[in-house]
């Protein structure tokens, strides 16, 4: 069932988009070495260090989950801690996904505004406890853009790294919806990463119009010591690697990451911008990335549902969250404020 | 590169088949629902209980090292043992994985014949050590085919099965070839699986034309128990499964699997027909599925190597393995058997 | 340094009660076999299950730390969820033990009343999501006597085990302090563990007059099944076990359990009836077993530090835990609370 | 039951020696903070650098198991492995246990001669295998004395220590019974230790007349970094320290450990002159350590058992081990001598 109603629900329920499929459609071609050590592989990497301006480690893992996990437990040991968000998708919903590649690392859950850590929430973490009898806090993790749809602008990072520097914490960045957050802010990956102290990134690409394969990018390439080995043990080394890496090359060749974001970021903003104005209606969050947070009333979704519309509802009673992609087709947007309009009407 | 000569190094070198590729540009089609609620995979599962004429449980993990280490994990405690072939390929070339993924449980390598355990080398590991400060063996996992391209006949399956029964093992059988050993037999999945006393399969479909996408069917479905939150702990649940299930049911609908792996082990045994006869050149295992295991000199396969021809060489000196995968060609068979012969003629 | 002023920083402080000590000096006569397979571990072992009038099976870990994560990883797998209280020492105070032992399993932190879970508070996290992202919750976990010095009733645990039958959930209950529990309630140790629906018990013996030697437990003998390997190789199996059980010999023979406890309990009574009424210092807890929880304003207790004692201020600005411990000695506690009336005054 | 005739079973079988017992119980005085930090922790580490000569870190396990386990967990990440001999405890008695507090760092057995590791077998190991679908090599760990009784030289140690440093490997001592080696050698701590290349030493005190507390030094200290949380979260952090290092102030302070250790070694060396004429009787290895391997008739073992005598058989058919301990009877050894020659020639 390709049922356009659930074209809200998530980020991940959209497709290959064309420019991924046609790059591995031309890497189905014949034979490859295996295991990465293909001609595709290679020149995706060499993309990634281009776009961001510098000659980092680039690796490949099959989702999200893992190229997170991996990442974090490259970044400390199991008698570590990782300081994340209390809304991190790495705390709410990789079902234990950090501790287990981590063999035990705690994570520890700040404050955010907007969904954004702080350096004051995450001072307030680090230095709560000293002693032996609590996990040592090693790593901090943002996620960009933000599961609440905000994003870090690049000043933000530069002072939680400056933190991260004091405290002896090495800083990840989550980037399921990094594109989102490039588009939104344009600024250069580079000043939204290495330039604002960012140690590792996790780039998602399968939000933003692949199918699998998200990239781990080490800018601080100690860190990544032996992180192959790290990636084969734990199941995340693709014998077909071309498979994960060209539709990076289709993506980030002529733009297309950023081309695919921008629209998934204006089909958001118009979605807010077309209910602003419904009586009952209110913005959660500010829309700065791909996804709509709408306050309303229980009866008001369960009449949306009821007409078909398929999205999540989350934090507390009443909040529902509207999500956009690659694909989503502005007339369904506006379908959508219509069917808001008309259900808060009702 | 899509060099030809690489034809025979792995049967991972080889591309998405047709069936595969089509059925994955099908499943393309709008918004799907995530995390393998979609209809592809639940066609998919259902192909595959219908194949083996059981109701069994279907899970989908990236790859084999995953699909197995996660499965293997399902059978057995960290303080537990599995019992495998010394050439196993958990063993030797997964990085550790199994004990990763289980968190310690060690692998005991048994003697083989032919690649292949016995009840009585089973008997041998499984009863040698009953106290508490050795592992207590708790799984056997068969290859099949097996690494050196043997293959497992039912009787010799259910003789192994009686075995674990009898000393309180459950039976996993990594199916990277599986598609290959059914074509060698002629017997129906069934009889080589659950009828013959199989637990657990790990059915490959990366090796048989596929990118990612290694089935997990319990047979015995007590054992599947939360299996889905062990993979999605394991970073191995797909956000878009349908592109791991789609190509199964490419594979499966028109038998499609069958027909690549018959090819595969044909075109296996063309080239130890063509070679046999050569001087100098011994066949180190019956050619039962799609790989052949050629003894020659090292000089002789120094100088196929500089004629271009690429293979993997182990088991002590003189040995190369040559691998037919669903698209090797004949002409491309008979191109290397005619340097086998003047290699070994120079 | 055998600084009396240190008598009330923590009940690990305290030494080798004489009951102990002397059946260690028993059993350190010539040559035992190894590895509980003892005469010493057989007969502590018959101790508890004639305490605890069942036929329970009985393991001794070295410290609580490893004796209630190894129990709670024997209750569940690595993607499941363990449901504790907000101040249980398992999630405040085991730098991540519970997650090391079981691979990740997560703490699910439920509020509480005075330091005690409730049914409303563990459905309340059980039921809050039941996807696939999130671990299922599989074991609930107690402490007894709490952490802040309270005491579950008979008929709390059993409605706890209740709810626990209800969603699937096994019962572990952390009994660091249980003896201070038996002591206060005056119930048999059956009442509160395995005829309230326990299913496992880690009981400590260390803050009662031990050196190393916790005993767990299992009511539930079927969650039992190859422990004594887990122990092994989580590095909690002693060669010398008679050192670990006679202690428990010593204490169980005559009640010195029993003995001590009440002392210490009643130390702790004694201590918050002569503070009770000393202008600013407020009780923050019921005081039911060894501990008192004094509210006092900073500079009191910075004044109590200037004049030597030692203790642990926690939970917010104010508060000061006081332990009593099996050789508190009645004047030193007279001493402290005269010294705490003055400081109070001045 | 104290029965004399399982003296020769295990060195584990032995007590506690008066030396240690009495630090116990000076140590057993009024309250002591907890966790290390008390007087007798600090003294027994003084102690082991005075030893050493050298200013190393020194930290406290309950057993070997885990003194091992944490320091190899230290030393590699679960991509890596372990070398170890064929016969090394770690491998052949530990459950498992390595490869759980690593989280899956694979042990990888070489030859050895006469139980003792060379350069040559390190190597042949190290260089087998260079890709990433196995464990990279990281660790090499030597038991001294073997666990057949044998004792590396110093200039063994240097030749090994030299391929490691070569090779990139950390150098790990298991020195369950490293007092032996030093009495047998003559040889001081720092000789046999940092002087020759190890990184880290498990010094057992359990063999040679402690209850529990095992010593683990770090002689490299950049490899100890929060050493202290991963003993902590791993289950092996004391809370009553003072009674696993209080004992080992009593075996260092007057040289107890070494005249202990010299008795034993002298035991095994008498009953091995003692037998060494009997005809049908042969050693298996030199007697370096307290440890005697006799090749003996099944029916000779079987006659030998029925006197009542206890022993460990292993290595193949007719081979049985006779440890002597620190209180081992000469009038007992004397005993067992005729009682083989009695057997021998029955």
């Amino acid at each position: 069932m390709t049922d356009t109603s659930q074209q809200f629900a998530s980020d991940n329920y959209s497709g290959i988009c064309p420019e991924a499929w046609e790059a591995m459609a031309q890497a189905n071609q014949g034979h490859q070495r295996a295991y990465g050590d293909d001609e595709w592989t290679a020149r995706a990497a060499d993309h990634f260090r281009h776009l961001f301006d510098t000659d980092c480690d680039v690796f490949f893992a099959f989702n999200g989950t893992a190229a997170n996990s991996l990442a974090l437990s490259a970044l400390c040991q199991s008698y570590h801690s990782v300081i994340c968000s209390e809304t991190a998708h790495v705390e709410t919903d990789e079902c234990g996904a950090p501790e287990f590649f981590s063999n035990g690392s705690k994570l520890l859950t700040a404050h955010t505004e907007q969904g954004k850590l702080t350096p004051a929430s995450i001072r307030e973490i680090a230095l709560k406890r000293k002693d032996i009898h609590y996990p040592k806090p090693r790593v901090v993790t943002l996620t960009q853009a933000t599961e609440v749809g905000t994003v870090y602008r690049p000043e933000e990072i530069q002072a939680i790294s400056q933190t991260c520097d004091e405290l002896g914490l090495n800083l990840h960045m989550d980037g399921a919806r990094f594109s989102n957050a490039c588009a939104f802010l344009g600024c250069s990956p580079a000043e939204l990463t290495w330039k604002a102290g960012v140690d590792v990134l996790c780039f998602g690409g399968t939000k933003n119009g692949m199918a699998v394969g998200e990239a781990i990018l080490f800018f601080n390439r100690d860190l990544a010591e032996d992180f192959d080995y790290r990636c084969k043990q734990a199941g995340q080394l693709a014998s077909k690697m071309r498979y994960l890496s060209a539709p990076w090359v289709g993506l980030l060749q002529n733009d297309a990451w950023m081309r695919y974001a921008t629209h998934a970021n204006r089909c958001a903003q118009l979605l807010a911008d077309l209910v602003k104005d419904v009586p009952g209606v209110s913005l959660m969050f500010p829309v700065e990335a791909n996804g709509v947070f709408l306050q309303m009333s229980e009866p008001a979704l369960a009449a949306l549902t009821a007409r078909g519309w398929r999205f999540y509802t989350f934090i507390g009673a009443g909040g529902a969250r509207f999500m956009c992609s690659w694909d989503t087709e502005e007339a369904r947007v506006r379908e959508l404020a219509a069917a808001i309009r008309e259900v808060m009407a009702g």
